[in-house]
């Protein structure tokens, strides 16, 4: 039942390799690696199965570090385990290196980039949702935590949903080191305080000295034995632990030690320990049944919320692809996932009012291969902004459908309206974002969501907007639509979403005082339609935008980007939502907020105006 | 003691006014106004100590609806006060109307705007921190929140810091009606789930049956009597208590009820009674002393981190203003909040790695007030992205100082840099966004952050950077400066923070080479330096902007939106980081980035060439 000699001599290595390849970075969190070293070479060495020469193996056990800045831990595990040589090991925090400061699937053996705290062990649950209920295999998700992360309440969210959805396939260890960065946590070494909350969430608390390898081992074998729920072991640890200079030391965090020599004499001199990991059994996951897409269809000019289509097309798409599946943060019945729930009840997940678990076990699901769909209010997403920023880094690919965006929701307030969302999600690397008009468009743009790599975001309307495209018609990612157009016309409003309705009905006010506006759906705001923008542009000089959210990084300052380096450069107006909205009927919010049909055909003259005065 | 029979009536009137509203509106919650009316009547009867004609008195105490959506409950509670008339009562919902769909602080009894669930807690710590460690009253703060919200992690950070801080001027109200929007709550009446978590925070709990007047009063006389911690009364309630149509079904969640006439005769009618709510005994808040304003000096070509220049100018700021308080997330050794923190121990809270709960604290200290500066690492309020946003609509008034901007961090690696702060706190209704490039010039926004309304944002460096700006000069908000100019420059490069230095050498580059490049300083990023830009496109044509952020939403989007509208506008290419960083030295990431001053120089050549064959 393994060899506690050799668990010690591993840890010891794991430690002296910390100091090694932090003083060689010059940087790095050794001490922060030192506390976890005997937890992680027990788990090494007698408890992981991965077959480190296919970490694709759906079977392979997974280990997330939550405590990202223990990398050079992370690292260590890799060079024992022989998946990395020493040469790679030592060009830690390199440029170029795969050896990032913070782990990121750069390494094929990472699946998900930690580092801001408090995002692994809810990505953990999201990857032990998958084992459970839809790869159905028995692979175990082991989640190092750092204590100062226990601060975080998306830790929180996840153990209750750990404990909630009964995952004992997952256990989290908690490296009680006592020491933040910048001095003792709130709880220090009362591990106690640890235990009681965790047990208070449904799971099932092991405390021990993480330095006694017996016991570490006894912790795990007892984590595997737990039934319904998950394991959460707290270990008592000392940071910087084995080098006097930095032991259970202030102001030791994040630096590489001053005497690293010394320190790895005092370890007991450098070690080339190789661990034959164990690899797990040969299996296959389960596999949800593939049909053919077909489609919601509506018929033109019937009343169909953009946020219903979502919900429809997602149902359809889930009979059509099996690897698709749906989360929802308790509002399933207005983003209409509900939909999804119905048909497919096994590949849909009630998240509750968690948004950062949301995202978090979304990111977590498409470790394993499927395709989330994580859907709320688009106001709430700013809830886990930094966990959809980190999905990027994770080189993640989510899809995210927001509803109820802008002013036009109506009578429920500001809190409930998005109108930073396309800021916001413009502003992750790589992202997709796309806000459809119409219900048709909206079914589409959905499908695409499902074969696009990255982040993907759909903004949807919570009221209902007429058909105006037929239900065959393409809308390619990075493309736009003109609705409407002439081979005179004076002007271009491009719009999307609710305001694209508003623009169609500002330009047949404008006609009907000679002036001709040609319209613009911008469906796909990221990427752009820079070459059907520049083509608008120039057959009709100034541009006008119109959006439902705030001037400031939607698709208005994406239409500008698009046009800035052109050699002829169109006067640009942006309208978007000016001052804090209150509660009141949609039309009467478009109205306050500067951008229903009425402002847009006003600023539109002005624009034609002004422009046959030069 | 009170009268129980008075209670239950006031309950009922809750009831009737919330259906009658929300009737009258066509839409609302009256249901979960409904579950939470016995604990209002009491609350607001026989314990609550409110002057509403003078909702500034410091002693008054402070009733947060955590459980915005609960707003029909909250403006029946003003109207018992008699602080509104029945008319405006009925004009819930409606456009014009102070009372919106969720409570915000267009009333003036309202200090914080809630309806995004999970924040009223949160921000209720941070007031009573105020009244325990600032103010030093004896007023309290009361929090009623949902069941379904306490699935936010943010809950628990509350409840933890709670504890934590010893706020036994606290009490939180759980209204456990069971039924959130689409269905059951995760722990429906599983009241000892709340009461175990609770305890295990820290904090003492208290099961009742919320219906029990005798027992809801008693609860709170209890709370009131505990020392040393925050109370948790956790109340069993029927959603839609008192109307069998709706009373305790799923999907009657936020609607009016179909029958609003026979609901209202099924609580006995309408009524008006009018409660004399006890006001505070006259107190006056702790004030601590106010000093001049000496901030820290730098010499010319100094190299002084702007993180650090925050650090000392804040400390700086404290002892000239006693109003002036610092919060930071368990980095302040990074950010140099430390210093404040030295110098000001009264006046400083560690929130821990607990983001959401450092600015929910923050806006709860405001409205006490106090001027608090928050700081983290930049990348990490993406965390609190929600609780940024809700206070704009809270109208708060607070100060977030954002460290360890960009790719320039180096080693660190991506999941530590902030590439997308800029676009996030632009989108921020009414927000300031700030980017010194040197320690004076920090100083200086520091200041002026204190005396700026709204949402202040100041973003800053890792690395040292040489001071360019003598200790006095001025940078009012809103302003720019033209570092280096001739009459003949040929492009405009526009950076602000570190690209500002990089824009510096690739200027001196280009000038060897005979090419004039105009370098404008464009600290303020919001708002933006319109006329200031204006007169450099004028002068020199082409724009070149260069930011350490992505290139979605930040420095140069802002500056395409206030060129927009000229009647000659330059062609402007935007420099942003390309591609998702590693680790590395900072001028190696500044590199790879595209953003460091060959990578600006040669888009100044190419730029200026094109322009040269037009």
């Amino acid at each position: 039942m393994g060899d506690p000699g050799l668990w010690r001599e591993l840890g010891q290595q794991l430690r002296v390799d910390a100091v090694r390849a932090s003083a060689k970075a010059g940087s790095g969190h050794p001490t922060s690696s030192m506390s976890a070293a005997d937890l992680a070479a027990v788990l090494l060495a007698n408890h992981f199965r991965y077959d480190y020469d296919n970490p694709k193996n759906p079977a392979n056990d997974r280990l997330i570090f939550s405590k990202g800045h223990a990398s050079p831990l992370v690292y260590g595990l890799f060079r024992a385990a022989g998946a990395l040589s020493e040469d790679e090991f030592m060009s830690y925090r390199q440029f170029g290196s795969r050896l990032e400061g913070h782990p990121t699937p750069v390494l094929p053996w990472v699946d998900v980039a930690t580092g801001s705290l408090g995002q692994g062990l809810p990505i953990g649950v999201g990857v032990a949702l998958a084992g459970k209920r839809l790869d159905r295999l028995p692979f175990r998700v082991w989640v190092i935590c750092g204590d100062s992360e226990m601060a975080e309440g998306s830790m929180w969210e996840a153990a209750e949903h750990a404990a909630f959805y009964e995952l004992d396939n997952l256990t989290a260890i908690i490296d009680v080191n006592r020491l933040g960065q910048r001095g003792e946590t709130m709880h220090g070494w009362d591990l106690d305080s640890y235990v009681r909350r965790v047990e208070a969430c449904g799971c099932h608390a092991i405390a021990i000295d993480g330095h006694d390898v017996e016991a570490v081992d006894k912790a795990y074998g007892e984590a595997l034995e737990v039934e319904g729920r998950p394991a959460v072991i707290v270990a008592k640890t000392l940071k910087g632990k084995g080098v006097e200079a930095v032991e259970n030391k202030e102001g030791a965090h994040g630096k590489a030690l001053d005497d690293p020599e010394e320190a790895i004499e005092e370890l007991g001199g450098v070690r080339d320990l190789a661990v034959a990991v164990a690899k797990p059994e040969r299996a296959e996951p389960h596999v949800f049944p593939t049909g053919d897409l077909e489609l919601p269809r509506y018929d033109l000019g019937e009343e169909v919320a953009t946020r219903k289509a979502y919900g429809d097309a997602l149902a359809a798409l889930g009979a059509a692809d099996g690897s698709v599946v749906a989360l929802d943060g308790e509002v399933s019945n207005s983003t209409y996932a509900e939909i999804f729930a119905a048909a497919h009840p096994e590949r849909y997940f009630e998240m509750y009012i968690a948004e950062q678990q949301l995202v978090a076990a979304s990111v977590g699901m498409q470790v394993r291969g499927w395709k989330p769909f994580a859907s709320s209010f688009a106001a709430f997403f700013t809830r886990a902004y930094d966990f959809i920023r980190m999905a990027a880094v994770s080189r993640a690919t989510i899809a995210i459908g927001g509803s109820h965006a802008g002013v036009s929701i109506g009578e429920d307030g500001p809190s409930q309206m998005a109108l930073e969302d396309l800021a916001m999600m413009r502003a992750v690397d790589g992202s997709t974002v796309l806000y459809p008009c119409d219900a048709n468009q909206t079914a589409r743009l959905v499908a695409a969501m499902a074969e696009r790599e990255g982040i993907s975001y759909l903004r949807t309307t919570r009221g209902a907007t007429p058909v105006i495209y037929e239900a065959d018609e393409d809308f390619p990612i990075g493309g736009s639509r003109v609705v409407r157009a002439t081979d005179e016309d004076d002007i271009t409003i491009v719009a999307a979403g609710i305001t694209l309705h508003e623009a169609l009905s500002a330009a047949q006010t404008l006609a009907d005082e000679g002036i001709s506006a040609r319209v613009v759906d911008c469906y796909s705001v990221k990427p752009i339609d820079a070459a059907g923008l520049a083509a608008a542009a120039e057959a009709t000089g100034a541009i006008l935008t119109v959006e439902d959210h705030w001037p400031e990084g939607g698709l208005g300052e994406a239409v500008l980007s698009a046009l800035a380096g052109l050699d002829e450069r169109p006067k640009v107006e942006l309208l978007g939502v000016a001052g804090m909205p209150g509660s009141g009927k949609p039309a009467e919010l478009l109205a306050a907020a500067g951008i229903d049909a009425e402002h847009i055909a006003d600023a539109a003259r002005k624009l034609v105006r002004a422009a046959a005065l030069r």
